[in-house]
């Protein structure tokens, strides 16, 4: 494959979003080559995430059309632009919304992963070398989304957008890591770290929260409390290793007083996966003085405001935000592949739908519903 | 001394406050006996601090008088008193304004200094034991402030708030080391902890902030930017290593955005020193997003928020708050001494005065003029 299209446009299939909130059309479009620092990819799988209908809701988002969309996948590389030297055509990757440059003071630093070169830019629909878009329709541009673009048979990204990962891996299953996966289960074992037998309360049961919950699981924690304003979400939950539930709605008094009560003065570590900023607070309130750590994850609307007592920080309370789960792409997450393929993290219960690429509205239709967790798409199929 | 004074009452000189606000008389005192856990400290040394100002002035504050107060000292231990084993006569130690009962489970935390039993409590002016004063000047009693009350030639102090130290050190010198000093130097170098060559900011330069900054210089940081609204303390501050400064008051823009334009995006670690909301809310937004940290110490008012708005936590910034510098003062301030002894650590630059005993209340006079840092006070002349 990669000897015969190597530098050659490559005609497939991709799903187009032509206008904010209408459904995707499958097109045939044209993908350039990759240019220097860049890669083409070949998508097996990709999968569908809440920012993906985010910006095809575009409310309050800069509407960008028409546009692709889809940064959870795994894929095969076609073949790479010049100066690549890290991949090569058949590796196995995944693609990452937000990349690795390497050379930053984000990428030196041990403690960052907010690369300056490369960090998510829902803005840009263009790729950084030329300023423009690697796909067309009869000429006309189609803009890329995160740099991934990951809805369509072949896809362009940066070389920093991608991590090499272990070939025997199954791209049907690990593609889910690409995002929100990691980005919960990151959240608890690299910012929160939680020891061993310790109470830890994650805030919202949706897929980033169950992988935050899983994190716990994984950390060795004794009590894992899921705390959600959709009753719903308690059933699944229990798969990921929750153990109590809390719902804010069933109590009178504030839930961060619901938790200090449950836990004898508050929950060793609080992983906040709304992006409700009612939770980022109680989320913060409700971990113990002297030790407590909160670590938020959602992303907060434009207006918000965090606010709290400051006292509630002087008695040693902690505070940090994260960005996914704290992972450099390249560099971290092939060993998030390594803990799936030793049997470390279950990666197969957050996969709750399959769709073949034809059906990928159903995809948008369940996540719009609130139906499941993660829905594959089969790009072959 | 301990052989004839032990189990009696000792009757001695004390500083008592009769009054909020008003000067304090030198008294004949009778101090009882240590009961069960406790300890009778002979006081050879003792400094001001604000603490004690703030609850002399008691403005805002629950007002209890008579009142003996001080807190930071030195002395020798005169006897103790049952189930004590840890301390005996003529053991060296500096008493604490917080204590550590090494039974709780913030005691039994490696992380929290904040002691369920021992931890300061400004409304208590009784021990624990038996819910009464030690002290008293024919028949009434006067109160205790924060366990410690070292204005007085003998006190009684709860076993936990007693830190035995090296016998060798200079009691004149390492009594300061009771409370700002190592609470400012255990803020940088406990919970700060700036990496060698960082780039730190101090807001507040008074003997608080000032111990941060000779943290940051322990720790090698090659930038130390002091914060103040006062020009005068910029003088003193370059005998810490502070290597610039910035006053809010020179600037139209706000503190945060001139630090960050000084240093490429932020500082790497701030220490918050002044008990102002505003420098607190400053201190965290100027930390670099990647891996900023920001460190509270100041007390803030009971009406103060923290606000921010939350993608600032988001981007990686981190915001923890300390108390006493996270040190456990039985486990930890003997190695502070020890920091001192072998010249690590300066102290004689935090003293610019000394009284005797007779004369303390000029110590007062200077702190509410602000003059200098610390004022050693003599209790033998
Ligand atoms: N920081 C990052 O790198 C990163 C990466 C991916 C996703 N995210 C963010 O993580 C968050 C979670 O993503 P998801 O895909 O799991 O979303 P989701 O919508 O599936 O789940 C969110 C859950 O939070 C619950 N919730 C909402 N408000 C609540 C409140 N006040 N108290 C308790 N529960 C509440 C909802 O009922 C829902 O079950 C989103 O804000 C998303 O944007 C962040
Ligand atoms: N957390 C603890 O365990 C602990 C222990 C001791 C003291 N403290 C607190 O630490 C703080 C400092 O103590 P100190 O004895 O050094 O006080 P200080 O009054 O000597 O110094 C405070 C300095 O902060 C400056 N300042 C005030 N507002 C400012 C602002 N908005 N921006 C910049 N600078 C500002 C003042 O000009 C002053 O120089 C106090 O709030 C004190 O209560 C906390
Ligand atoms: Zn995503
Ligand atoms: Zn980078
Ligand atoms: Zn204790
Ligand atoms: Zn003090």
């Amino acid at each position: 494959m990669s000897s015969t299209t190597a530098g050659q446009v490559i005609r497939c299939k991709a799903a187009v979003a032509w206008e904010a909130g209408k459904p995707l059309v499958i097109e045939e479009v044209e993908v350039a080559p990759p240019q220097a620092m860049e890669v083409r990819l070949k998508i097996l799988f990709t999968s569908l995430c809440h920012t993906d209908v985010y910006f095809w809701e575009a409310k309050g988002q800069t509407p960008l059309f028409p546009r692709i969309f889809g940064h959870e996948a795994g894929g095969i590389v076609e073949s790479v632009g010049e100066g690549v030297t890290d991949l090569k055509p058949g590796d196995h990757a995944l693609p990452v919304f937000t990349g690795e440059c390497k050379e930053c003071r984000h990428c030196k630093s041990e403690e960052s992963n907010m690369c300056d070169l490369l960090r998510i830019n829902t803005d840009r629909g263009v790729m950084l070398n030329d300023g423009k878009s690697r796909f067309s329709i009869n000429g006309q541009p189609i803009y890329h989304f995160v740099g991934t673009s990951t809805f369509s048979e072949y896809t362009v990204l940066h070389v920093g957008s991608v991590a090499k990962i272990n070939p025997a891996a199954p791209l049907d299953k690990v593609c889910v890591l690409s995002c929100g996966i990691s980005t919960g289960l990151g959240a608890t074992l690299n910012v929160a770290k939680p020891k061993k037998g310790s109470t830890v309360a994650v805030f919202g049961l949706g897929a980033v929260g169950l992988a935050a919950a899983e994190g716990a699981r994984i950390a060795g924690a004794s009590r894992i409390i899921g705390v959600d304003l959709n009753a719903k979400r308690f059933d699944e939950a229990k798969k990921f290793g929750v153990t109590e539930f809390v719902n804010p709605k069933d109590h009178d008094k504030p839930v961060h007083e619901v938790l200090a009560e449950m836990t004898n003065g508050g929950v060793d570590r609080s992983i906040e996966c709304t992006g409700s900023i009612n939770a980022m607070i109680s989320a913060f309130e409700c971990v113990h003085d002297g030790w407590g750590v909160a670590v938020l994850v959602g992303v907060p609307n434009k207006d918000d405001a965090f606010k709290t007592h400051p006292m509630n920080i002087l008695n040693e309370r902690t505070i940090k935000g994260t960005f996914f789960g704290n992972y450099k792409p390249r560099s971290d997450l092939p060993s998030v592949v390594e803990k799936y393929m030793n049997k470390e993290l279950e990666v197969e219960k957050f996969i709750t739908h399959e769709v073949s690429f034809s059906e990928i509205n159903k995809a948008f239709e369940y996540m719009l519903r609130g139906e499941g967790l993660r829905c594959i798409i089969r790009m072959d199929a």
